[in-house]
């Protein structure tokens, strides 16, 4: 049957035409002798016409697509030569040809499955194998993210000093399974000793304090040191969050190695290492990359995604959300992050698999349990009071306060990325991170709110104080006469502990906020939501208690009588603290739904969702004032990055014809002809041009375009059939036409390419207005586009200049745009 | 300066060229004395250079986008002729014209902006129109929602007795409000009578039996009456539940009307009349339609989204996220419904303003108040237990029969509602519903599951048994000698009270399975969510107290030996009833992601996701196995509405030319010479053919494509030219290039046309695989595209050609595909 070639399905009888090796009916006739003894060739041609609809195998789609089809072309290119399909590294994908393989991947298993058991379990087990890469995902990101949280737990604590009974024990498990804890001082036991303690017996003191103090320095500059070797040595690819080259390779971009085995172990490793050396930086953008690794590690383990760039993009978004959904313990934030911030092609099928694979990693995070507490989430919280409509106020300032400090934060830290690029700055990397690493840990440790891990600072900070606290936040002047449930505990005075955390954190704040700038960029993994939202909630903390304290004292003022009677909780400073937190975060990375569903998710209340969102919004908005790029795409321009951003409105009155080259004055476009150039003309133009593809023409003087012939496939063809195919020398002509015509005895053997040629090039005309333009570009992910004017080819834009166009226009450089 | 024209920006200077009215030197130098007295030519080149990137204002571009631009042409067609950009009741948008005037207006406002203050607060307020039109229909729908409640109420009551105390009063809130309710029977007061009771003094008996179920009848029949009478009358497009045409509409489809005020308040009112008759349907599909109904009317209060049907759609698709956000309490799941399950454009944009709408929808709600419980949710739940393992599998069992039921009901109604459609049945609604309705009521008094509400009895299948509960669910019986804490119950034997509710929710059952499959389809506002779960929950239900009852009498089995000791609670009924409505909502809609949030936010807690995604999964899987279509998709399919699913997979290998029109044998394509054609050969064309529009070419010889002119646009433009322009005769020869040629003297007056010709049409090659271009129309939202081969124009494939050909090739029948 292969034998057989039907044309593509025709509505009307005539159009059925059977073509097999040259001779129609002798083929006809070995099928009806085969297959149907004794049918009729009119009911042989109906049959035929139904299996029209299964085996549409015209070769002019070819090059739509499977570069297997068994055509009958007849030529050396019936086997498909090795490399093709695939991309140079750094060099932007095509969509739309990705998704063409992939039908044509399906509709190939599909027929096959037709024939007998053992194909259709393997059609079978190719349908599920996208569920199983997912739950593989999960599984692998959620034991991930719970082995870090773990080693975090204990290399943070070695700083400070050592468990005796187990020294693999952070100094919560030590003291945990220590019987001699009291219930009072649950940080206290003679198991856990400081450094201090062990090396000179000596817990108290200066001489104990300075010895802490210097060997909390030693230990953070031989963890970052380690890792920022580790990552030049091993993994260059493992420094940053990852989340603006995951953008990038999301929306079709290749970077080789960026999610290799070697980044995924490197990244995991550092990332504990720098985390643990208390430097201002957080451990979930990385965890994002780190999810990206086991996705693109486990999709190469099935040709349906390692085979097909489209497809493997897919599985990253979904492992992007399963990063983010360990990250904080919200599978749906999760997702919802992938959605808005990350992903450039987001199907719903991708949709539903990305939930599946976020709900299993939050599971395997839940079984391992890493916080001890049963709970997915990172800072649980519980409120018992609800907020009232004169908080708005103060939320929305907060708001203000993250949007101002979410631009501050790009432009200095941009800055200083920029001259670390352009000065002999960044030739130190090492040196670099040694140094910020001694600055964080000088000033960070004489102040309890620094010395910790910032995560375990948010925690507190976002935390009601409930009866039991212990904290020095939660230093308030309880009336002894009183005594109420334990979570119903009302406004108090501020006590001494309070006055002095106020002061700590105010410090606390200006030293995370300079420092942040400094240390997101250096080459060692760094996830900016940690010290973001650890930024936030200082602010808003400190926010909160002074609403409280007004309130308590100025329970009579016209803004408070109404909610807040003496001896009523009505101000709760954690609620501050989080909505700070929401704030801060959403000026730096601009998100919105997915952080306001995040933290819906930490909260688990709908009861909070409206300060988060005012404040949310109010943040985006004064930080949009000042510029519009969040972190991310700040990143994404300043490595330049061909990103085409779904959310950028290009709303300029250009037309195409005003972006397309060749531009009036230049060269003209470099074509090729359907059947003149000979093949040493055609290898002289790639020679000459670095173009990535080249129109070919009917002929130079018509300039009517028949397809687009990549120089990559080009160049392998024609390698290709100069070793394996006789006769073909330098002056034999190429043909890219269906049937070359007859030629000379004498002439040299032709080089036939139409199965290289792409008929199918999309074209504008030179009048489509550039909105358009980058519309196409955007939503079919093209490399590049041709114009047109009644017919003839004028020109060819390309994804870089769109980009280019597009960075002219928003007055910025074009010659940013460095890749294509 | 509106004399003024500066080409589109070109990168480099020799592109800069001014055209005033004819001449440009005169119109430079009065800029020059206006503006910048003194001032080099150069400069002021230089000027101009700068300011045309704002001012942009090529005349060819016109036909791109705005009408209404400043352009030079100096014929009739300077001012816009009405009705031009609008479309014909039942006909299909272009979303890429849309998107483009979009960017027109805006570009418009922001550049006046600059002008004045006035202008500036002016472009303020249009910025922000997007937000306060949300907010508004977040109010309104939510106050909408919130009278439906209540209304349903108070009439579901009706139709059993009346409070005496005052009449507008429910049962709940009746004997709510009175003083000699016992806490053990809440239900029964003095103020609340029976209709026995208020009319013949007798509560108990035959005879009062009779009279009650009598009048239940007839109060169902008088509402369903009633409300089938209004919606005939006053607004036809307010039956069914809406979420089918929703869906089209914004796929980008006219229906003049279907969200209309008329609509929003006729379905209002009859929607409480059809949930208080007591017939098997829900209000939540319908409550979508009513939100999109209310985004519709305030839309039209802004010109941003009145005149434009791509932004009004961006409205709708918020809108509907905020009608499931009432409908269940569910903002997040609203929001993911409108995204997965109804929107086709969804920018992120929408997606953040749709979050804002359906809270705000939710709180209103909430303050509202009418369930009486200050939640959000309908069915609020809460579980004491965790679930097992192994009881994933009777999870999955629900799932099969979820993904059954779903299949049933798909074929039994579309095969139902397509008799209606095509047999004498659809003459008599009114009958229709009367009947249905009286079955329905005299099926349904004597079961107490069917009688009561079907939100109550999901509400009360939901429900774990608490040790208060006095429902005949509950009916266990308690081991005398055991007091434990009110939440923790161990499992116990059931009693006589769960058999008998066994036998008739059985019963019950089966008759909302038959009855849902008639009553779904009828001309009044009926929702499916509702119906579909209350059988799901009934199954569950049963499926759960089965296992229940199996763990409790044999717990050394090994199944359960595992994790159910004696004594313990380990299994919740409810949560089966859960898993089983989630497994038929499911299996009916096909709904994944939304369903699963929604679920969620039910019950708030992440505990129970798995076992709900189990069975949302296999659900969609063994509904997936004998048809893809989702009941909407169905109905959508039935109507021979034009709509292309996002999420239909093309993977055909069917090319461009297989189903471009003209086909082989027909007439050749209909086309329009640039400079050929009179006025009557214009009008001749328009008036033989009936389509929406025609190509224009260079000649007919040549085939070359200049652009694409509608149909409307045509006939609106001669209309015009006839009426207002002197010396257009009918043998006046139309033009559409740029400048007509020198015309000798005594010719008629030439009509110029080129304002009305899109010259950026959308063109592929014939061969470029359907899969690609059916992935344009999507992606894009075209109308047509136009198919060239080298250059030359050979045919046309519309959205309906696309639809009819993907119905064909999936052995459907293309002629169901009606409209354009």
């Amino acid at each position: 049957m292969t034998s057989l070639l039907v044309q593509p399905y025709h509505p009307r009888k005539d159009a059925i035409k059977i073509t097999g090796i040259g001779l129609n009916d002798v083929a006809l006739q070995v099928f009806q002798k085969t297959w149907f003894r004794n049918a009729s060739k009119t009911k042989l041609l109906e049959f035929i016409d139904k299996l029209g609809f299964l085996l549409h195998t015209d070769p002019n789609m070819v090059n739509a697509g499977d570069m297997n089809g068994s055509g009958n072309l007849m030529d050396f290119l019936d086997e498909p030569f090795p490399d093709v399909g695939t991309y140079e590294d750094f060099h932007t994908i095509d969509w739309l040809r990705e998704k063409s393989r992939d039908t044509d991947r399906h509709r190939k298993i599909t027929s096959k499955s037709k024939e007998s058991i053992w194909e259709f379990i393997k059609s079978l087990l190719d349908a599920w194998s996208g569920w199983v890469v997912m739950l593989l995902i999960g599984l692998l990101a959620g034991t991930l993210a719970g082995v870090i949280d773990l080693a975090v737990d204990w290399m943070t604590d070695l700083k400070e000093g050592v468990c005796l009974s187990a020294f693999w024990y952070s100094h919560e498990q030590c003291c945990w399974t220590s019987n001699e804890t009291t219930f009072d001082d649950r940080d206290k036991c003679p198991q856990w000793q400081k450094w201090s303690e062990l090396l000179v017996s000596q817990s108290e003191g200066a001489s104990a304090y300075i010895l802490n103090y210097f060997l909390y320095i030693m230990w953070a500059l031989c963890f970052a040191f380690l890792a920022v070797s580790l990552v030049r040595v091993f993994a260059p690819y493992a420094c940053g969050s990852g989340i603006p080259e995951i953008k990038t390779i999301l929306s079709g971009f290749i970077i080789r190695g960026y999610l290799g085995k070697w980044t995924l172990l490197i990244k995991t490793v550092t990332l504990v290492l720098v985390v643990s050396s208390g430097l201002s930086l957080g451990k979930e953008g990385p965890l994002v990359h780190v999810a990206c690794c086991c996705g693109n590690f486990f999709s190469s383990l099935f040709s349906k995604y390692s085979k097909n760039e489209g497809k493997r993009r897919e599985v990253l978004s979904a492992a992007a959300a399963a990063g983010v959904s360990v990250a904080f313990g919200a599978p749906i934030g999760g997702v919802l992050f992938s959605l808005e911030e990350v992903s450039y092609y987001f199907p719903l099928k991708t949709l539903w698999r990305s939930f599946f694979a976020a709900l299993v990693a939050a599971f395997t995070l839940r079984s391992i349990n890493p916080f001890g507490n049963s709970r997915l989430v990172l800072f649980y919280v519980e409120y018992h009071t609800p907020w009232y409509m004169a908080e708005l106020f103060p939320f929305i300032l907060l708001g203000v306060f993250g949007g101002l400090w979410g631009t501050l934060f790009i432009r200095c830290n941009i800055a200083w990325c920029r001259r670390r690029k352009t000065t002999r700055l960044g030739k130190y990397p090492v040196l670099e991170v040694i140094v910020i690493t001694a600055i964080t840990a000088i000033v960070a440790y004489p102040n309890p709110y620094t010395r910790r891990s910032t995560s375990e600072l948010i925690s507190e900070l976002f935390n009601d104080c409930g009866a039991l606290e212990s904290s020095q936040l939660c230093d308030y002047i309880n009336d002894p006469n009183m005594t109420r449930p334990v979570d119903d505990i009302p406004d108090r005075p501020a006590g001494p502990g309070v006055y002095s955390a106020m002061w700590q954190l105010a410090l606390a704040l200006v030293f995370k906020i300079v420092i942040t700038i400094f240390t997101f960029g250096m080459k060692i993994p760094s996830g900016l939501f940690i010290p973001s939202m650890a930024v936030g909630a200082m602010a808003g903390r400190m926010v909160g208690i002074g609403v409280e304290q007004l309130a308590y004292h100025h329970h009579d003022w016209i803004i408070f009588r109404n909610w807040c009677r003496p001896g009523a909780d009505c101000v709760t400073p954690g609620l501050y603290a989080m909505v700070g937190a929401a704030a801060c975060l959403g000026g730096v990375t601009r998100m919105t739904v997915s952080l306001v569903v995040i933290m819906f998710e930490l909260t688990g209340g709908l009861e909070y969702i409206v300060p988060l969102m005012a404040a949310a919004v109010t943040s985006k908005w004064v930080a949009d004032a000042f510029g519009k790029e969040g972190i991310y795409e700040a990143h994404i321009h300043l490595n330049g990055y061909p990103f085409l951003d779904v959310k950028d409105e290009f709303t300029h009155r250009t037309l195409a014809t005003d972006v397309m080259r060749p531009r009036r004055g230049e060269a003209p476009l470099s074509v090729l002809t359907q059947d003149s150039m000979t093949v040493e003309d055609v290898e002289t133009l790639i020679k000459e041009t670095d173009y990535n593809g080249f129109p070919v023409v009917v002929s130079k003087d018509s300039e009517r375009l028949i397809g687009f012939a990549q120089r990559r496939e080009l160049i392998l063809a024609i390698k290709n059939a100069r070793q394996r195919q006789d006769g073909v020398v330098s002056n034999s002509i190429v043909y890219f036409t269906e049937d070359p015509p007859e030629l000379p005895p004498n002439s040299p053997h032709p080089l036939k390419l139409r199965r290289i040629l792409n008929l199918s090039p999309f074209t504008v005309t030179d009048h489509t207005p550039m909105e358009t333009v980058v519309d196409i570009f955007r939503k079919l992910g093209l490399r590049q586009c041709l114009v047109t004017r009644s017919g003839r080819l004028l020109g060819i834009i390309t994804k870089k200049d769109v980009l280019r166009h597009m960075a002219q226009m928003a007055n910025q450089d074009p010659e940013s745009i460095m890749f294509n």
